[in-house]
């Protein structure tokens, strides 16, 4: 299996933090997002949306969104719960990191950390603190009851969830008062085959 | 099972969609979001990130994300496919359509049906154009050689694009250059138990 990725990037280090976890063997193909690598006609052949993470298998099949990826590494893995609720819950937490999460605190990461904050961007970077700020309210309000997303059991909601907030403070995000967000990112740094984010 | 929803909203009627397909029964309790009627303290404690739709299972247990909600009813259906391979592709197309598709085509809508266009949401409007346009070309592309999103068979992931893009015209999204969306969108309406959203 290949991965295309950039190893800034949280949405594409979720698969290496599965795959580590899984001990799924890949090859990393790594692609500059700030070069402009992934909107090359040959990158966009295999994903015409232009993101990555892409994973290529065997069989020469693509499959694209960091999150529907994890779901197909992790089935009948202890990452992804079997009954069809719990499941449904992984998915829903996927699903608010995708629409209410990394829309907020992993753009004014790349704002602040790759762009360097600049002028025009910063109306911009300071309604992400806003909506990245109510995604880690609910995080954290779970949080206080569970151990981890579901069923108190380490899974992929947790990883979708784990790779932008754990470097949330480079996006300007202040984790000081979350502390069970704090005790659940030390909890998945102690996960079998954790590895860190290069970046 | 209670639906939370909005009889307005393309999310919302995502569930609607799949219950008439699947048979499946349900109450249905309207919310208002203009009235902000997810905001109030007694839903917010169903849903604390305050959206629809959400559901509530007998045992009292609450589902929120559309998408996450949809896998959860068409499990063991022809909505869903069984092979993890075409599984996950579903999943990649449901989020692409939250990511890449439902914040421009959707958004874009509400600012021009629901808020009627004002002078301040202008700039913004014009911007969900160009992702907005840019999600139903990687459609198009894809429907030119399939049928349906997975597996030339009508899915869920069918249902989650279906919802906001056969009513993209409301967020001022010509289609008359898209004939491959167009007859895919006519296919859907061909499809068992169909139903028009109300709006
Ligand atoms: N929904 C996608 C988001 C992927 C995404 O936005 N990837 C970024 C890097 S973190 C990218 O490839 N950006 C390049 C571009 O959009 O041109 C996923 O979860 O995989
Ligand atoms: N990712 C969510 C999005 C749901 C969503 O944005 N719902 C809107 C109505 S279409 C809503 O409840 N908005 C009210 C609010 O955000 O306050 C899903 O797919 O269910």
């Amino acid at each position: 299996m290949n991965i295309y990725g950039d190893s800034k990037s949280g949405n594409c280090y979720k698969l290496q933090l599965a795959c580590a976890n899984l001990g799924i063997e890949y090859t990393w193909i790594e692609l500059n997002i700030l070069n402009k690598e992934t909107q090359s006609e040959e990158f966009l052949s295999k994903n015409p949306n232009g993101k990555i993470p892409i994973i290529e298998l065997s069989s020469a099949e693509v499959l694209t969104e960091s999150n529907a990826i994890l779901n197909y590494l992790a089935d009948n893995s202890t990452l992804l719960p079997t009954d069809p609720l719990n499941r449904a819950k992984v998915l829903q937490w996927q699903f608010f990191e995708q629409y209410s999460h990394e829309p907020y605190v992993a753009v004014a990461r790349f704002i602040e950390k790759y762009l360097g904050l600049p002028e025009e961007r910063l109306l911009e970077y300071k309604q992400k603190q806003v909506g990245g700020y109510k995604a880690l309210d609910i995080m954290e309000q779970h949080l206080s009851t569970n151990l981890f997303f579901v069923n108190d059991t380490y899974s992929i909601a947790d990883i979708s969830l784990y790779a932008y907030t754990h470097v949330a403070n480079e996006g300007g995000f202040d984790l000081s008062s979350y502390p069970n967000i704090k005790h659940w990112l030390t909890r998945i740094g102690q996960q079998p085959g954790y590895r860190p984010m290069h970046n």
